[in-house]
């Protein structure tokens, strides 16, 4: 397993990622001793401070949970309240322009990365395929709201790396230069997570503030897979109306 | 204004929603200065302790915001996001069974109270009906989960004090029993609260643990107001599929 030592995630990240990603897909289940730091650093090929540091942001999101003198085990799975969604998905612009909020955009960085297995599911991509990896702040009136995070399927959207991305709203752009509609995701959670120091600096908030942490599939109407949206968004700036 | 001495809800709390009611009915706007502690603390007949508390609890979520020497200010609204829901309201017992866990309830009170303004307005009651207060946890596989607030029509549904409602399924007692089916909300908001003390102690959390906090209005499908619900649910054991 290897992490990728260019991308704009830090490797921690990555690595709680890859670790979230095997909860649910049942490679680790409930219950299960997850490997020791010695043996996760070994096989990611990382310090065992970015293993540590991995580990514990899982703990304080209910991910995994420590049990004293016998190691790290996967917690029980959260429970998972449906709701569906009717209407369309409503823009950030569109959502501050709702509030009478002048939304903003602020890129902080663009880049090629190699697929991991999620996104290769979900785009229907191959091994080896890449992504392209856009990360934005989101603001409302100057103040940041969200930590936009998309990953699109290289082969179809690097026409983005010719875009001017900044004070933009990407659905718009995708709607009307590209004819391109996310109007809908094949699967949206919400849960809590605390800031961690990247994201805190990011989003002008202090570290372990809570945020929400929505996981969007996006689709066009008819159901093609379009981009996955990792975001991050203040929760003291921010409610669903659901 | 009076807050009521005999609720199962913490003065401060009270305090708290009144002032939040006064924020969005927009008795205070952005930027207004509040009343200072002690004209708060003589207009609600409330100790300057609890004023305070009431004070920083909105501070932490976002309501209100303190400038150094100035006093306390509205702070900027949240920035709402729509997202519809398109179907039946799923409850708490529904959630649990689809996740493969055992739903559980256990009931802290039941009292009937003084409505105030907003339960007014939502169940058309006149000033001076009485609301019906019920308060109890929800658990899945015996792990508190949801701490559970609902405001129903005194008059209406008062038959509730005579059932048991521990270990049962709200929304299962009201549609096989009474034929009342609450499957719509007219409003529901989600944000991120931190848990008060009274709260994390009835839902085992440390104080400060983020908590999703839920407002609902519930209806059933005509439309017909029912009760509101003001649910805290534990982040870190909680995801919303939406």
């Amino acid at each position: 397993m290897k992490l990728n030592e260019e991308s704009l995630t830090p490797l921690y990240q990555q690595l709680m990622e890859d670790i979230k990603i095997a909860i649910e897909e049942g490679k680790y289940k409930y219950e299960d001793k997850i490997p020791s730091e010695p043996e996760l650093s070994e096989s990611y090929s990382v310090s065992r401070i970015t293993v540590r540091r991995a580990i514990d942001e899982l703990c304080n999101e209910g991910y995994l949970i420590k049990k004293q003198g016998k190691g790290t085990y996967v917690n029980k799975p959260k429970l998972l309240r449906k709701i569906e969604q009717a209407d369309d998905v409503q823009s950030f612009s569109a959502a501050c322009r709702a509030n009478g909020m002048k939304p903003g955009a602020k890129v902080i960085g663009i880049q090629k990365l190699p697929s991991r297995k999620d996104e290769q599911k979900f785009m229907h991509l191959d091994e080896g395929d890449s992504v392209l990896y856009l990360q934005r702040v989101l603001s409302a009136n100057g103040e940041p709201i969200m930590l936009e995070n998309n990953y699109f399927n290289y082969e179809k959207f690097h026409f983005l790396e010719n875009e001017k991305l900044d004070k933009t709203s990407l659905f718009s752009l995708l709607r009307e230069k590209y004819n391109i509609d996310p109007s809908s995701t094949k699967k949206c959670t919400l849960e809590i997570v605390r800031a961690t120091s990247t994201n805190a600096k990011l989003l002008h908030v202090a570290v372990g503030e809570p945020l929400f942490f929505m996981t969007a599939y996006f689709t066009d109407a008819s159901g093609t897979p379009l981009f996955i949206g990792r975001q991050y968004i203040v929760g003291s700036r921010y409610m669903f109306n659901i």
